[in-house]
């Protein structure tokens, strides 16, 4: 199977009136982001899949499936404080035949050491067992606390090459993103970025992508950027190679000025619709984008948040829509 | 039923060849502790509670119970990062009549709102939806990160008296605790703290007891303490009044010099052995408590931890046997 690339949402879950999933949404809600060419990074942190139990989990990836989404576009968030859960989720994608799984570190415990971070993610892959296997380290320091190493990283890629296949990156950090890229991404390890404000820098540098929060609301304008930097065209360096093939070489993108400006244009208007999601006068960006979706959907159903985060007060409500408007925001 | 308090160990979990838990030497410990007046917070902190799935938990807590421990000398901690893994391991454990539940906030999204944790705690009471029920709120954060404030316990305490029962305050901040005290621990909110160095001016300022990792291994002394602050006597003060009674009515202890010594002693004993396993030399706590009964029930199967955690080398093992040996430690 290729390796899933590009532009991926953790998709935000809808909740009914009792808290419950809502599946029905959720499967539309995918329908529409693979229309837009947006991969499903289904239950990560937006999806408030840590607001969920394991079994809430694997039914809705269960409905997702047989509504019809192929598997192939979806990469799971299966990580959890234990090994057991992690690997009952983890094999239950690998059943489905999800393109990967995006995997947390185990949380709860603070200061854990390289080696034991390691035989968790060994045990993982090990108790698994299934050859279509393709991992994700799932970095988010300033939420799971726990984070991914380099040292980590290439002490896994190299007793599990094939199975380790990438990271996500929300350090926010892009000289973090950087080492990584260096030391790991030409081993065919593919790394996206946790925010489409470091997408054109990642592609520069030999990334895969980004799984961003936003793409819940702007897939379609993010994945349009990741599009042009992987066009092949004499206007963005050797005729033979696209963006990361150059970047590989030189390690800088070799684009014309008027390709450059384009890019930068495109990734100027990205960061500006984000910038509206991330203020922080807002309950949290969980609730902002759901919030968004609401509003643009004309379905209050969506605003839910499972406790304990809080959804948008109806003042919140109009300001956000004033401030989505102020830019032109539409989808 | 009588609330309870007093001392209490977050039970260590032992683990066999294939992590999987070992409700056998579960249960021996568990009776052991309770021979030494040790309440049993099982699925706490220190009991790896979070390495293992609900199921789990669950299953291990009916083999406890099954075994003739009374639930009436339980508290098991049930706090997860889910709304429904923690109303389901609630209400579990209040089927089997246990004394009350521990229960840490939802520790995955971090600078969550008061109002968020007040609509969580508030839900999970609404839920199980049993008088029986008596919550502890675990307030650990240097692990957890997310944290009880007196906002929400006032809060709580206002909405659902006699269910909020109390807390474990794990901040290691004897400031933290003393807060709590005069706010809330005239009003039957008992309050525990998370380590023995502060049991005696916990008791001293109207608390419940301790709740300690060290009560694994040392329960025996640690309830000694807490036992002779108990104890009516006019060298302890007012001929009517016990210790806690006393430090209600002008919050000091009006022990005798002789009597005062005494607790001192018993103080700097407890502080002695507890200052071994938190040496920093060790992999963890968990790992030096289950290293140590390993050890002095010449058992190595007690040694093992689930990943992310790691157990003792042999050599740390040998270091840690002559630390204890050459405090005079027995168990």
């Amino acid at each position: 199977m290729q390796r899933i690339r590009g532009i991926l949402a953790p998709v935000v879950t809808p909740f009914r009136a009792d808290l419950s999933p809502d599946s029905a949404r959720l499967i539309a809600h995918c329908k529409w982001l693979i229309a837009q060419n947006c991969g499903l990074a289904v239950f990560g942190t937006n999806s408030e899949a840590n607001s969920m139990a394991a079994a809430e989990r694997m039914e809705l990836l269960d409905a997702v499936v047989a509504s019809g989404v192929e598997p192939a576009r979806m990469m799971p968030g299966t990580g959890c404080c234990s090994l057991t859960e992690t690997v009952a989720l983890t094999a239950h994608a690998v059943r489905h035949g999800c393109a990967g799984v995006l995997m947390l570190p185990p949380f709860y415990y603070k200061s854990v050491s390289e080696e034991g971070l390691y035989r968790y993610f060994s045990e993982v892959v090990q108790r698994v067992g299934d050859a279509r296997l393709r991992v994700y380290l799932y970095h988010i320091p300033p939420v799971a606390m726990v984070g991914i190493t380099p040292g980590l990283v290439e002490r896994l890629l190299k007793d599990y090459p094939g199975t380790i296949a990438g990271m996500k990156d929300s350090s926010g950090d892009w000289n973090n993103t950087k080492t990584f890229l260096e030391a790991f991404s030409k081993s065919g390890f593919d790394i996206f970025v946790g925010s489409e404000t470091f997408l054109l820098e990642n592609m520069r540098h030999g990334g895969a992508g980004c799984i961003s929060a936003t793409a819940n609301v702007n897939a379609a304008a993010i994945h349009a950027l990741y599009a042009r930097t992987r066009q092949r065209t004499t206007d963005h360096g050797p005729a033979t190679a696209d963006y990361a093939d150059a970047a590989d070489k030189d390690g800088k993108l070799t684009a014309s000025p008027t390709v450059e400006r384009e890019l930068k244009g495109l990734q100027a208007e990205l960061n500006a619709v984000r910038e509206v999601f991330t203020k922080t006068k807002w309950p949290s960006m969980i609730a902002a984008l759901k919030q968004a979706i609401a509003i643009y959907r004309d379905d209050p159903e969506w605003g839910r948040v499972r406790p304990p985060l809080t959804e948008f007060t109806d003042e919140q409500a109009v300001a956000l829509r004033a401030d989505l408007e102020a830019i032109g925001f539409t989808m």
